[in-house]
């Protein structure tokens, strides 16, 4: 099934079944106001909306209504956990190929994972809104999963069981703020501001056989400015598969149901396939004619992100934003 | 006034105002049912609440009972961010200073922050369960803040009136998995597994005159097995106050209300008020002898964490734990 969240002015929105189609939408306040509460209870709650969810493709609910993604928040508008995992190794190695520092051997069988902001998410169609131009502007396409309650030292082979929905992201990065970040040893913070996710999560099930082995085998398309610029393939060099990440994640502590897991930037070592942030592209530039050409992007710059099935049709409908330029309060 | 959220079942728990003294609470589901309800709409609930705790305090509430901390969950039981500071740079220099490693002068104006994990907190009574003492478990007593809603780019001047609740933690760090973790540079993740944190969340009006310029102007206590380690002053040495921590963190994104921010690890440059963290203790080994000879905590250890008023008063409670050792579910 396919689920959603509409701003109606409260913080965590409010839930709605999406047809399969992405045209039509049935609120799901009979069954759980909120996505946070259907995944507190997901054994209980989920059965009710997948029969909605039946009804609504059936064209036998009682009162759809179109579905229109501008009026989507992010699917879980605040969670409680939103670790970003960097599964495309090939993409860590590019970057780092750039400014000439080597790639620990060790990445490639540990896992990279960052712990992200979670509290304040945007919607799919919501502006980027940002204070300066100077800071490196970037998005990243990502594919994410929400897991229902993770036990502390779940191995990868339980782990796919709790893998409840996935989501797509763009984790938009401030790239000109990541190496002193990185340099004081304790991750990223200011760097990464608001994440924004896909109109709709969906259940495994929507994938059909692209979702195999805790991978999604489908191409993750970044439009930007209009021309696309990337399609790597989620499933094709994902070094590191969702139920590995969510095994390292609860190597010492618990996840919580509602608990966010990104794949990090999808990333396909045929070039050919383009790219999903602009960092990759600059770091093949920087390779190839020893400096980047492609500038960050700039206040009214678009970026969508997409995946469609093998028919072409949007499984997730589009994330599909505008960078803004945001003037904080004064001082005082 | 003072709030506490005790354990019914629920994964938010059951918010109660507590009385001054610690020793009567009473349920306020007539206000609202847990401490995020309240936060996200502070300034309409928090007068309520302040009310039936002066109506506590006075012993003329309805229906008070004894309050027993052992059934206090974390006053946020799971939060939507938890940034944690190192506003203790002492602590840092020491820390680095032992392991040989210049610390940036950056340090002293730029403050540390990381993202830690908060959908799973623990309660102030609660055991620590992890799988190994080879991990290097440590405590880290540290003061923690609480916000409304902060708006993007807000400034140190106008931080300090976001800050509606104050709390003690125990930051529990896995010393040996830290450098590691630290070398790949996405911050801490495993080595910090579940925090714990006080009884009580009290507000700043509470502290009299021990809350000034954004810091705690009292000692905290660490006792670790039943003998007193340490009990720096958490307004000495604390080189950036909550004010510019939470400036910190809105360079570039809001914080939601229910935000909660660490100090990091208090210390002191005077040694002689010892420590609150055994990794600081064992910094100090290595420099004075060339090792360090005090072990991290075995299971069955127990900490306790605590600061007093000027007349020897609990002001939040104590966090008082013991290690144990946890069994993971088998692999499949």
């Amino acid at each position: 099934m396919k689920l959603a969240t509409l701003k109606d002015g409260t913080r965590d929105g409010q839930l709605v079944v999406v047809s399969r189609d992405l045209k039509t939408a049935h609120i799901a306040d009979g069954v759980a106001l909120t996505l946070q509460r259907a995944l507190d209870d997901w054994s209980f709650i989920a059965p009710q909306l997948q029969a909605l969810y039946e009804q609504l493709n059936a064209g036998k609910a009682q009162r759809p209504f179109d579905f229109d993604p501008k009026r989507c928040m992010a699917p879980l508008p605040r969670a409680y956990q939103w670790a970003d995992g960097s599964a495309y190794v090939n993409h860590v190695e590019l970057v780092r190929k750039a400014r000439k520092a080597e790639m620990p051997e060790s990445f490639w069988h540990d896992p990279l994972m960052y712990q992200g902001g979670a509290d304040d998410f945007i919607g799919p169609m919501d502006d980027i809104l940002l204070e300066s131009e100077e800071w490196g502007i970037d998005f990243e396409g990502e594919v994410a999963v929400i897991t229902d309650d993770v036990p502390m030292g779940t191995s990868p082979e339980r782990a796919l069981s709790h893998i409840k929905l996935l989501m797509l992201v763009n984790d938009v990065s401030l790239r000109n703020l990541i190496p002193a970040e990185l340099a004081k040893g304790f991750g990223f913070f200011q760097s990464k501001p608001a994440s924004s996710f896909s109109p709709v999560a969906v259940t495994p099930d929507e994938l059909d056989d692209a979702w195999d082995n805790g991978k999604v085998h489908l191409p993750l398309r970044a439009t930007w400015n209009g021309a696309l610029v990337g399609q790597p393939n989620a499933g094709v060099d994902m070094v590191f598969s969702f139920p590995q990440l969510i095994a390292h994640l609860t190597k010492t502590r618990c996840a919580r149901a509602g608990s966010i897991i990104g794949s990090g930037t999808v990333s396909n070592k045929d070039s050919s396939k383009g790219y999903t942030c602009v960092a990759e592209k600059r770091a093949l530039e920087m390779i190839a004619h020893g400096e980047a050409k492609t500038p960050f992007m700039k206040f009214g710059d678009t970026i969508k992100i997409e995946m469609l099935d093998k028919n072409g049709k949007s499984i997730f409908g589009a994330i599909n934003q505008q960078v803004a330029q945001y003037t904080p309060p004064k001082a005082r």
